[in-house]
């Protein structure tokens, strides 16, 4: 939606997602989510690092250059949440392994979409329902999403002028309303990224 | 070769290796070898990274912690070599990242197959003219296999009681000779590996 509403204002923006934003990422992303086998939380955040590594490299810095918008479901964040307050690696680590991967690169915007675990388990169930494939990290405990919610709200109080936190449990015409409201004033102070 | 030679000599022995040593893995090292986008170096390190975290936790440790002897086509001096060396990542990073993946498990013994330039581009030839698959690393150049060489011989240096240099130039039964004329002695002096 966002992309849509930002390309029709004449926004030349790429958008991508993180894993399998790449060929090699999506078939990395394949391989964690579809495997039978137990992954060993270590192999699991080098895993996601290298499919990140590689969006960055490949995707995200050249379209950068050109001057377009990435919008990305997803980027470093991710990590710190899930692998380091989720799976519990320390603070140092997730950080050194961030920093390989993106080489530094951070957003200049990040939205978080905060929701009820109410919420949470409906749309879980209503994807399963329509027979959406539920994933690995789908099947993880109400315990883990406590603890990677609370590492979200942790970089909302640390960076509150880059990560906005939006009210997930509305509407998707609220939700997007409060996207635009929060992005489209952004994206207008840079004139030079728009296309000619 | 040498895992038929210890279990006649009824010792429980692993054969394994890297990348691609458990089904995780194997599906990693399928689409580094297949994918026909490039490879960042840096997703390339921590993709290696993350089989090896795979392999070290699912299979290497607990044969083990089982008394069983393992061995593996490629460890931990690769990514010295081939990442560190050959793609020009600095040491303190190779290291880094090879300790988070193995949690600092080091192999007794090492066996480095040393083969001359002229004998390498043979094997190669002769491996894609019989069909067999010539991946993206046979692909690389004359000068990065040179670095990978000198990096394999630096370790030599340093852990000369660890790491042992075997002539490849050789024919294949000189060679096992020589493998196992290093090897027999220590497997005997672990009794309490051998099979019940």
């Amino acid at each position: 939606m966002l992309t849509g509403a930002l390309r029709s204002s004449g926004v030349d923006c790429l958008s991508t997602r993180e894993p399998g934003g790449t060929p090699l990422g999506r078939r990395l992303r394949e391989a964690f989510l579809e495997t039978e086998e137990t992954v060993a939380p270590i192999a699991e955040l080098l895993l996601f690092a290298a499919d990140r590594a590689q969006h960055v490299e490949l995707l995200i810095r050249p379209a950068l250059n050109e001057g377009r918008i990435v919008i990305s479901d997803r980027y470093a964040d991710a990590t710190f949440a899930y692998q380091g307050a989720g799976r519990g690696f320390p603070e140092a680590v997730v950080n050194q392994i961030i920093q390989l991967a993106t080489g530094g690169l951070k957003p200049d915007l990040t939205l978080f979409f905060d929701i009820s675990e109410e919420t949470a388990l409906e749309r879980t169930r209503s994807r399963s329902e329509t027979g959406e494939q539920v994933n690995r990290m789908d099947a993880e405990t109400a315990d883990f999403y406590g603890r990677v919610r609370k590492a979200y709200l942790q970089i909302a109080e640390r960076e509150p002028d880059r990560f906005r936190i939006i009210d997930g449990d509305r509407s998707v015409e609220e939700i997007q309303a409060s996207v635009l409201e929060i992005v489209k004033p952004l994206v207008e102070k840079l004139p030079s990224r728009e296309t000619a």
